[in-house]
């Protein structure tokens, strides 16, 4: 099997501890994350050679965001350290209950966002590449970025690698004058596999607002055509169902749509949340797997998707820690967390 | 908008850490609360100008808890500093699930349980303010502060205040040689407000003692009234709902009579707790703010009420620490705990 | 009431804080538990008179243990301290939701497991006692361990002492040389109390593996007696009913058979959990209390063991920490998790 | 060798943590102890059985510091746990170099202060006892404490005990309308070994106040004799050097002085600082354990003393918990802090 | 006393913990702090009415420092909470004995960089001030706050009011384009009082640089003239002198000169440090509140800096918690550090 | 610069917290280290590529520990993966001033102690090696493991690498049967570089004791050469000088002999202590980045080596975490400790 390439941003996580609100704290548990990061641990965990390409800064924090990367047996061939410069940080207030989680970003002017034109030579860090991976909140980031990343496609889609696209719409991002409208629709072009709800798709692509039901399996596959439409080389739209009972306590099944037929996993129970951050990543990586896999069906991929997410809820930090055997057990039991022993 | 006064015991809270039992702890966490200063920290933080009445000991431990007046922006300007004197002290274990918390006092002999009679100008205290608000603590620690509370709650009525009072029983006080039913009707007839279940009301007023059924609301109104005419400046009695599944899980709801009408507020899920303490001061906040405010009904309020209760069980320590923003999020949503990114 | 004397190994316990995985932890909590030690400890809680009979090895960490052994109140007055020997340890990663908890035993070699013959003097040990209580584990740990407990069950058979035997199948250990069937019967033989599966003691003792349907009293009593045929002294078997919804959510119940009747306990909701290690641990104690008191019934006793295990999933670490006031709180109410205070 | 019994008060004591000002912290370290109590643990760690007796409330505040008591392996067979009571607490603020350590008492009313005449049967406790210890702080209690210290020491001494005892001027304590040259010469009578500086002995016994140059060795015999003067059977007198050089650098030295010559120890340099709390009751103990024992000189006690003393900085909490071995191993080094591996 | 206005940026300060190096740490210790609002933190501690002025993102951590400002008794009157900003952060690494302490700076663009012309009504918050002070660090920000700076030194200027400066000299600072001697002589036109060494004040006035002798108070006059030559209201200079011997023990001493008379104050040793960042700002605040004072003498008002600078190395975080009382006991004590209870 | 190799066991540390004994710890810190491994990642640091040799559990902590070898950027290529195995494990009780750290093992049966022949393939593993070091722990764990060690260093011999060994005698270990004389002399054969106490070599080659005086330094050349006739292969000697004041408080400094001169470097100060453990690993590590560097002088190659010593001090763990940078700072500044900022 050889290597997935994510491209993103990795970024300083400082969250209150014991669901304490910024205004109690007196400490920050330090992590780091950031949407594709996430993807590549996750398949590193699974077992797939994976790399991410980032900027960090050449200090000391960017050291040690660099040492988590080869911590967690990711790639960092790639990675460049930027002097003068610094992280993106979010700090992270964890909820609790019908308290939601609240992040406050401080990513502006980090290494990621000031990212200039041929920092990455992405046809050399392609060439081994099957599989190349991207989400939107990359483009959100800065104008520098969306054009990167723009670059990246165009080569993985020359070298006939697999693209996959995470939508991630993040409301707080895209403060840099451009709509989602005017930068997705031609990066979406080369996207293979599309993760996200209909309505974000529609709203990136530029369409009107829908807010579909996706109980309505029926309904679903007219929905999901637009975007085919729109997306010449698409070949897989998945989309995460959420349903947020309380910030300790979601809802979680998938769908896929593969232009013809629709596939939907079943909702699962998710309670307590652990860490709900990241979980979105998981999915993508679950699903990613399974269609990276020649032996493995569209059910069984959406399947995964789901169990990579729901068990990420349980891991404290942006990425999921868990291998695939932890993912079977968890598609093939009834009943959850009987001790090990 | 102009001041609303609270008058009571701010203690020094001890509570054992991840739901340790008290022979397991190593450390204690450190906080202050006390009904009334937790009512007066709420308004503050839904931007009603606040203040609180009490007395602390001249010592570090007392000047600590005078910063964390300051810090949560009610006035401290008539908090007396009392030399060689203690604080009250309560230690918490903190339950879980089906194992309730536990609460010891130590708060004998307090600054606030021995003050003296003069030690509080009231008239010039309560001369800029609107609202005057104690609890049934205050007269339950001791024959001392129970006087001083008779005379705050006289010059308030002389200055034509409204006058909140949450009933507040606790068991474990009222050990200085009075029952509730010898100070409290004294206490309550200046009452325009009164939070509390109606068999408590009827206790402290020395009446027979009932079980009340609040499902049935049709029958509330006679069951209020009799406190309506025990006790003749009340204008409108609130009572909270709580269904105690467990320590971890908690059904709150409210309800608010006129004494015309009965408004109840839905019940909500709560789950998990991350702190009880305090929830039903919480309640009494929200309660305040929407009477408050004339452009508030009763049923706003009464919601408004149910809504900062519930928000409080997310929060560590003994005052609720939510904004008005989130109060309005709370009424206006079906799902909740959803990240604001 | 005269003693309870119970023989096991005592481990050092180290888990990861607050739902870690390993990989991800900077420290570890650190405790001491072990199945018979952990009995002891319940039933000092109760206030019957307990001990444990156990082998620590002669250093710091040994001595920390006796420590813990000693201010738990449970006799140590033949603890055997080894040189030059080691503790056996288990690490704990703390699950959550739909992720297990997962033991890692590094216990082989410890001082318990290579118990020599003749180090304890069972006579002299079990002369003031009136109750023996050994669990599967011991025989599972070593040869030399299963023999001794063979010495011990043989003395307190002689000796007219009741003794009960929690069947505790672990899958991890038995790595010796001998499979179950080969050692439990034999030491069964003695016992007058078990708690078990049914399945689990028809595999421990060499029968045909079968799937019980708890739900159907009907039919348990025939496979009870089974098992009551292979064990001439038994009187009494009892079942841990479990349904493991997550790791922090479980059902428990508990079923009693007395060779003529069986006598259920009602399924409770135990969610959150604190801790589930030594869940069973507290069941049996809860039992064997019952059962030591002569005017305590079988459904009584029934009923105290499902109360004592539910109240440990609340309590952090190997053992429960509880009173009888707190059984009694939890078997009379309905409603749980009032604040006392 | 039978058992030293010691009297006096134990208290919750709650520390800031890392150096932290009261203002600063979040937390409090919770740890046990008291003058009396601290020299029980340290002797028991050198292997004389001890006993402490005290009162305590009966609150799970008393009962945790019961099993510290059982934990340390003291003991606690004539503590009372006294109902509707509290426990003594002091606040620890801890310094460091150039900021001294503050303490807040907050032990008025306690169980002990409160102790009535008869609790306590003396000649039942003290029958197998070969040495009675009390401090000064017991009789700065309160009248109640001083009363009972009194009875116990004239018990002690019709039964021939040797009683030590270490005079500990408090200034926070003395509080009850006493002074100490009227509650203390009583008490001293009966005293076998007193430890204590010369000055205190005189202030104590209403002498006029001297300011002793313990450099001058020749002097100090005659500053010595007229406390053995006043105290009819006193035997050795002590007294620990400390020179403050901060809070976080001490040196120790000592004297003995047996009526007759002058014995005394070098000057040891201590320095970090982990908890000085507690170091004089180290010393005491290691003087009491030098002369409980036949084939021990003079020289060695006060050595031992000093060496006691030096270690308990360097251990937290308020009592020492080194061994006969760690003792020894000081006394006979010149380096110290090699590693033991 | 009139109030004392202070300018300059407030950050939200990281730090790793117990000396952990960046790549080690799984948490930061959060505060807040920034030269100038340490200097009105001290003041306020030493019963002087202060003020700081600052910008602070209006967001939950910006309020959060708001808070703190509270908390601190300083006067938060004219913060200006801006919007779509962010906090200065700084991030360090506590280094310990000979590896130093290393600040990581991530300040640009912060809401105070980014202060616009017009922010502050400077007539009318200095308005009732007696001080201003400013520090070094300010103009090294942006060219914005120096601008800001100087508007806020002239109004002060023509209102009379004493001006003091520390010079402060960051070399990771000063990155917007300008160098010191560009900017600084004209700021410090108006400086009454300059803290600082000498050949940082040569630099920043564009002076050739020199090395002096601080042991030779002969000759340091006439290097001191110098810099009251170029600043023609100075009346005051003081210098703190620091020898470093490690970063866990520093040397302290001060030196004010006031155009005719040296005075010195002795050097003291300081070991350990528990935070040595704010220590220079402790000093400020010692000798501004020296000099505030009609009735202390330049020789206390240099002893009072010394000793304010000493017990800030003890104190955990930015700013010194320190009472005048405390500052008494250091001058007039030989020995430190004794326990006071 | 090719690789340096390195051979031996990485253990699991638990270390006490805070300074406490191991009775009073509820937790101890993690970490990884192992004398070999530690130089290997003070190589990675200082740039020189680095590989780890070694055995470790298939299992969660053995995975743990291999995710911080790639952390640390030390190749973890030959790391051999066993199963059913365990972890050596060393618990460490960190002492302070006075009292001593202390070690207690718990490694045997390890995967590494039960290494078997043909594990390794040296040859592969070395052909790209210039440099093989390994520690005379590695023989003392057992006879497996010490010919292991044989057998890596025949084939680095014949390869013609450099190989290095630190004598690191512990008397805790050599519990297999064999004395350090039967086994080392062979070993030692081999080694072009040692370093080591002369007294500790002569012990290890069988040779009779001596206490050589390391002040005069004109009588070490003959001490030396002895050690250098029974090594044939020896080109250069090393000696740590530690002279441990206290626990806190060490002083350290080297000597170099290359069978000519000596070169020996000033004595530094090292207080106070944050971890001592790995220091001696951390000396080796400067020794072989001098030696390994054409144009770095014996002189310069041995205050590396003391300033590397030095500095692990300050550092919590077993390895060192400094640059080269850090070195040249220490080695060529007076004075240490001032921020950098």
């Amino acid at each position: 099997m050889s290597k997935v390439v994510t491209f993103g941003e990795i970024m300083l996580r400082l969250s209150t501890e014991r669901h304490l609100r910024f205004s109690q704290s007196k400490s920050f548990a330090l992590t780091f994350g950031g949407g594709e990061f996430n993807v590549a641990v996750s398949l590193a965990n699974f077992g797939v050679p994976s790399e991410v390409v980032t900027c960090l800064p050449q200090n000391e924090i960017g050291e040690t965001a660099l040492m988590e990367i080869r911590k967690r047996n990711v790639s960092s061939a790639n990675v460049q350290m930027v002097k003068n410069s610094r992280i993106g940080i979010y700090f992270l207030e964890t909820g609790a209950g019908t308290r939601s989680s609240n992040v406050l970003y401080d990513r502006a002017h980090s290494a990621m966002a000031n990212v200039t034109s041929g920092t990455f030579n992405w046809r050399e860090i392609l060439k081994d590449a099957k599989w190349f991976h991207w989400s939107g909140i990359t483009p959100a980031i800065s104008d520098n970025a969306a054009k990167e990343c723009l670059e990246a496609v165009k080569v993985a889609s020359e070298l006939g690698i697999t693209i996959s696209t995470d939508l991630n719409y993040r409301s707080k991002l895209w403060k840099y004058g451009k709509e989602p409208h005017e930068v997705m629709p031609e990066l979406l072009q080369y996207s293979n596999i599309i993760l996200g709800d209909i309505d974000t798709a529609y709203f990136m692509l530029g369409e009107n607002q829908i807010n579909p039901n996706y109980q309505n399996l029926n309904l679903l596959p007219s929905l999901y055509d637009k975007v085919f439409k729109m997306c010449p080389n698409l070949k897989t739209m998945a989309t995460t169902l959420r349903y947020s009972v309380s910030a300790s306590h979601q809802r979680i099944g998938g769908i896929l749509y593969d232009g013809k037929s629709i596939y939907d996993a079943d909702i699962k129970e998710v309670t307590p949340v652990v860490d709900r951050v990241g979980s979105g990543d998981a999915f993508m990586a679950g699903l990613i797997y399974g269609l990276l896999s020649d032996d493995i069906s569209y059910q069984k991929s959406i399947n995964m998707a789901v169990a990579s997410c729901c068990l990420k809820h349980t891991i404290y930090g942006d990425y999921n820690l868990v291998s695939l055997k932890d993912i079977e057990r968890f598609i093939n039991s009834d009943s959850h967390g009987k001790v090990s022993r």
